[in-house]
């Protein structure tokens, strides 16, 4: 399971030259990053709303497939931009050193 | 590297039940959806502006941070309703068996 | 010139229940309450780049262009729910009487 | 009621390089174009979350004063950047020529 992220990102540099009429990711960068970030924002909106309807109906399909599609997209940003999930686990790794004390402090500082 | 995800989701479930005025995760717990919903929010605007910032600068070290601000909180979202990041893993790993092409097409229908 | 806002309340009111094959408006409330709210956020997201652009290019005409659809599709968002811009406006409105002093002091409160 | 978007700018101006400790709008433009934007991120979440605990509650209220919110930190970034409402409105004006079929068009295509 653990290794998805990184077959994800295999699969995003293999397709960012791909032909854009048959590739979706490759597609995205030939438009460029601002049609990317439209949709990390687009998808960040729907996860917001498939969130406040599951939060009433409790069901959390649409909620999952919303955050997939939000980190979907923000991968394909970081690609663009030359970077890669390796280096968001290794913040968020950081991150897990920190004790509850230390991180509350930092946050409201 | 691969279980980042792994004990970020022990240390958010641990963290979700614990004191409130020590803890930043069950702080925002204890303020409910709608903050935690916030803060996904705030952290996907940053990350937008800091891939707009990165474009011209070439510095891609406060995107790292954003983005991993951005997945934090949707994994705190996520906890918070009673999902957790393998499920979103799953629905990736989904999409690694699409071709191109299948992709392409699901996306613009 | 100020009364657009009162034209355009108008025109939304008029179009609410229009066939939805033929008019714009008509179709975002068919669809209902979340394609609205997913144009709004869309039409946000398109705001900040168009301004992040604008810094660097010195032209406005974009973020203009921009800013006019995030207000007319919070407008469709209010109409859908109930309420107008009159509303909107009475709250700015209230802003207006209060000091910089005060509106800082609510404000960091 | 007509002229308080016109009132707004004007205090949007006078405020521009008022006193940062003591003028919220001062403070935002001297944080600069990025903060400003976090802002209108900010109250665009917060809208689109107000909007759907309307539509659960059928309470406008907050709705209201978070729509208000958006669209005075959208001056404030017009403001910021060198244009203002008045641009905005003429946009919206053009729009108003627009029937519903022409506009259904444009926005299909």
């Amino acid at each position: 399971m653990c290794d998805v992220l990184e077959q994800l990102n295999a699969l995003l540099q293999e397709r960012r030259h791909a032909d854009a009429n048959t590739s979706y990711v490759a597609s995205l960068h030939h438009k460029g990053l601002n049609k990317i970030l439209e949709k990390v924002g687009e998808e960040a909106t729907e996860t917001l709303l498939a969130a406040k309807d599951a939060q009433h109906s409790g069901q959390l399909d649409a909620l999952v497939y919303e955050t997939a599609d939000l980190w979907f997209h923000s991968l394909v940003m970081l690609s663009h931009l030359g970077a890669d999930h390796t280096q968001v686990l290794q913040e968020l790794q950081r991150r897990l050193g920190t004790s509850g004390l230390v991180e509350k402090a930092q946050r409201t500082s």
